[in-house]
């Protein structure tokens, strides 16, 4: 075995097979979102970020910095240790339970990123329970999946938000067996969300435990920015609401809440949790301030949800193929890899606008598309701007203006092999 | 299937087994470290932390907490997006940057804990190589292990720091087949240092990659602080060099450092790394800081082995039983779980001091220990001050001042059910 070799080859592959990813250095600039400074090849020039998942500007909110930058110079900049071993702070307990009164469940626990309270709270939740069987959504999150696999209990995977698919599997099962159902509120790719309130029913009826992924809902949907849950009146039918610091909060880390005891034992089992120190006292006190304004606020998603809208108006208006969306997403079809990929380019090369292409595995083939997460801080001026750089994009690339309005669900990535490749990386 | 019973019988059980563990609600006060505010059912009291992994005080460094500080209020307190998806910005590029220079190789990658980094490392790399096999000292964190066991690889476990064992295991494989060795540096529970020259030496003669955890070195052995690897002159021998921002830089975050081709294969392949928001610039911009300013400063890291020898010398001297230790890490026999308990209570209610009882499973049965982490911030009257409250301690409840002196090895936890035990949570 020739180490060096066969790494050198791994990367050659990945160029060759079109996959290999290079990361744009940004700067983002606050008082500026969603301007920011692109270190590219060029050298720096100021460019319109059109895919952040910072949905509602909360990153570069003057309270939420203040927040942070306090519990930075009066507790400074690390916990210190893991939850058990000193790195258990104030400013994180107040969180969790900022986390709770949110979701309206008696506790909550904290992670250092969505994508470990995930994994960590599946695969101890079932791995907890005797012979449990896990019924999942074909596009769960790659987190999810994680946690699903890890936990080494069965697994049955239903269509895409299938009702009829998932009955069938928890019918199978029986009402002794325990079962736990995982899936998402928004999924991120296509913006569609889950029939939650047949899921809770199916729940109910066949006496199996939900778990509900809300990352791209929280703080953006319902009275208080509890998410899809709070917005339909369902989060008391769910047994674990998991979400996220880092999106609509705009700061970073995970969480999960739900009783008392479900946390209770997945603080005490989760090796993900147990063995990682916990996060700052600055990042806690942010989180803690962005969720605290999100609760009585609701310009951010009043504003949020019109310049979504407006800009899935001003795109379709132009004729540009807007897929369908029931939420703040909006994905443009491209429908092949390459062109994706180039139109990507062309946007940020010529037009100084900065959306990621979206390619197979992520999504299915046939249905690249460009994702585009417009903030209460892009302005009409600037969904303007975007149409014509889009316009100008299609006509110079030849790309179809028609779009296939459905993706091609039966392509669906599926089995993930070495590259995990679900939503969002 | 009741959930709800299920679990609360599940945290009963721990009840039971008195494994149930409390956290510690601290506030530290920075300008006033080790000192912090504790949160407990007497009311807030201010009390002495005696087991923090902030080794060097750096989480209250005012060029650090300066650094957090500036970047969120230049750039916000989130990244807004995974790396690949608009959240690489300009601080973790030079953070990365830096990271590879510490150690002297071509490029690093930053996760968002340690715990990710070692997981998603050491699974991805097993995982890419054809039929590895994976040699891991069996005194290995529990996040090597998760790593270990995710990648799929087959395993060999070597008795700890033991090279005979592990050239038998690597000659059986033979040189053509890919192997892993993956170890740390210093065993965070005693204090030990692993034979690092050896291990690299049987590495060459049986053509295997070698992959180190420094987490409990980095910032604070060698001239840079680059860590045990630096400090006699082997970094440029190991493959894959880990470490973490949390301990020594007191920060958070874990990382990776190697040839530019093993890590673009991690950051290429591991779900982990690619599926989660990328830390905030504050966070990198702190961490950096921290770097930076120990390359060139030794004072923080002398006067941390001074207090650290000082503190052993101190305590052995009034006839308590240390156990050897041969770096910066204090650990204190007492050999009886609820002893072990018992002690800390005490130390914390009558004497204001606060140190973590280390019970089984993270240390074997019979060597439960306080484990002490002195940091330049412990003075000579503190310590002073914590012996006499050891001293009271050990009177008070009866506990031996014999010790035994080595752990026994036997009785190690080395197979980890349900309940993830190494060190460290």
């Amino acid at each position: 075995m020739n180490y060096r070799r066969f790494f050198s080859e791994a990367i050659d592959q990945l160029h060759a097979e079109k996959r290999y990813r290079v990361f744009a250095n940004l700067e983002r600039i606050v008082g500026s979102f969603p301007r920011a400074l692109w270190r590219g090849p060029f050298g720096p020039r100021e460019i319109t970020v059109w895919c952040s998942n910072d949905y509602l500007g909360m990153g570069q909110h003057p309270t939420v910095i203040g927040a942070m930058q306090n519990a930075a110079g009066s507790m400074g900049s690390g916990a210190g240790g893991t939850r058990n071993i000193s790195g258990t702070h104030h400013p994180i307990v107040e969180l969790e339970a900022e986390l709770a009164d949110l979701h309206g469940k008696e506790a909550g626990l904290v992670f250092t990123s969505g994508f470990v309270s995930n994994e960590a709270a599946i695969s101890t939740i079932a791995r907890l329970l005797p012979n449990c069987l896990i019924l999942s959504d074909e596009l769960n999150h790659a987190s999810m999946i994680e946690g699903v696999r890890r936990s080494g209990a069965e697994k049955k995977i239903f269509r895409h938000n299938d009702l009829a698919h998932l009955e069938s599997l928890l019918q199978a099962a029986g009402p002794e067996r325990a079962k736990l159902i995982v899936f998402e509120s928004v999924y991120s790719m296509d913006g569609d969300i889950a029939p939650i309130e047949g899921i809770c029913d199916l729940a109910d009826k066949y006496n199996a435990m939900t778990y509900i992924d809300e990352v791209h809902a929280v703080g953006m949907y319902g009275a208080r920015g509890g998410g899809i849950t709070e917005r339909d009146g369902l989060a008391h039918r769910i047994d674990v609401i998991e979400g996220t610091l880092a999106k609509g909060f705009g700061v970073i880390g995970g969480y999960i809440t739900g009783s008392a005891d479900v946390i209770d034992a997945v603080r005490s089992y989760a090796p993900g949790f147990i063995f990682t120190t916990a996060l700052p006292p600055s990042i806690a006190a942010a989180a803690t301030a962005s969720i605290r304004h999100l609760k009585t606020s609701t310009a951010e998603r009043e504003a949020h949800q019109r310049q979504a809208q407006h800009t899935k108006d001003v795109l379709s208006a132009a004729g540009l193929p807007v897929m369908p969306s029931e939420t703040h997403i909006v994905p443009l079809l491209v429908g092949d890899p390459e062109l994706c990929k180039m139109a990507s380019d062309r946007l940020l090369e010529k037009h100084n606008i900065y959306i990621q292409p979206i390619n197979y595995p992520t999504v299915p083939r046939g249905t690249e598309r460009l994702r585009i997460t417009p903030t209460p801080f892009h302005t009409d001026e600037l969904i303007e701007t975007l149409r014509d750089a889009l316009l100008e994009t299609w006509e110079a690339l030849g790309l179809s203006f028609q779009g296939e309005t459905q993706p091609a669900a039966a392509q669906s990535a599926r089995v993930i092999p070495l590259v995990v490749s679900k939503s969002g990386g």
